[in-house]
């Protein structure tokens, strides 16, 4: 186990994703993992923690989703790039052995039978709240955040460490066809 | 008028927010305008485009898309740090001349009845797509985006240029309590 895995307290998991990474997606149903990436994953609720992701119909990951009712949201960092092309761009259902051609390693925690993606700075366990509706209509997913953790590397005391870790920590932020950004430098604006 | 600013293929509206940025909301109703920060903004789909975004049932901005069925999404810059965290903490129900406090220049686009923030790189005019649930259980709001332009010193050519454009024009990033970060440098990741 990564000595540097630890808990991130469930009322400051928002701030893993409000900076609004490209996340990896995962889900396990009957033995079956699988990994994708997700530019539009957002913060929907603070307390408990909620979030919204899109998943599009032709994705293996969603139908284990709807079939496992479970979820983890993981933030990839700048060495994953390729990782996260990868599984953003292959399909399961095309390529049976596509998590282990994306180089993908995956772990597991006590409790939660989730495939969490080594590597990356965090992970949250979600719990899906079904709405159909927005299912069907929107490719629109709703989950609750059940448990979070962190690499102590790049989030620690309930802050992003991006100004003190080096480069390779840093979130991306896909923008089309393989081009992304990194997060960049700290700016604040006391109120 | 700004000499800078002109139209985004709405096929291309996507990639102005699908790095995640922190946005401005703005709406009006009957010569009222409002505007706010919103961290919780995100891709729903490509064509037609359409956005998620999250609106606290405190906000007047809210009570004005609700009453208006429209919306503007746009996207600040770092040059504008301080304008975003003001109008993302101060309320027009409390502070009457908060537009003014904070610096807001509001500019028009002709057919669109909305209150555009000037300096942005980006603005998305949007329409409500009504859903009662996910407003009133999640504070959730739907919306189609109709137009969308940028400054062509911060975005050309369906592209980004945050390589070459000066930094105060990079998109901010909001964590927690005032503290962003500003988008930052380019990874690339061919397929």
């Amino acid at each position: 186990m990564n000595p540097h895995f630890g808990p991130v307290a469930l009322e400051k998991a928002y701030r893993l994703i409000n900076h609004g990474p490209t996340v990896l997606v995962s889900a396990r149903r009957d033995g079956v993992d699988d990994v994708m990436a997700a530019a539009w994953a957002c913060g929907l609720d603070f307390s408990p923690p909620k979030l919204t992701i899109v998943l599009d119909k032709a994705t293996k990951t969603r139908a284990l989703i709807e079939a496992s009712g479970r979820f983890a949201i993981q933030i990839p960092t700048a060495a994953q790039v390729e990782l996260t092309r990868h599984v953003g761009t292959r399909s399961l259902h095309d390529e049976p052995d596509k998590l282990t051609r994306a180089g993908v390693s995956l772990f597991a925690v006590d409790r939660f039978d989730l495939p969490l993606v080594a590597g990356c700075s965090a992970w949250l366990a979600c719990r899906l709240i079904p709405e159909p509706h927005n299912q069907s209509t929107y490719d629109l997913f709703i989950g609750e955040v059940e448990a979070a953790w962190a690499d102590d590397r790049a989030f620690r005391d309930g802050h992003w460490q991006f100004e003190a870790a080096g480069p390779e920590w840093r979130s991306l932020h896909h923008i089309a066809g393989g081009h992304f950004y990194a997060i960049g430098e700290a700016l604040d604006a006391p109120s």
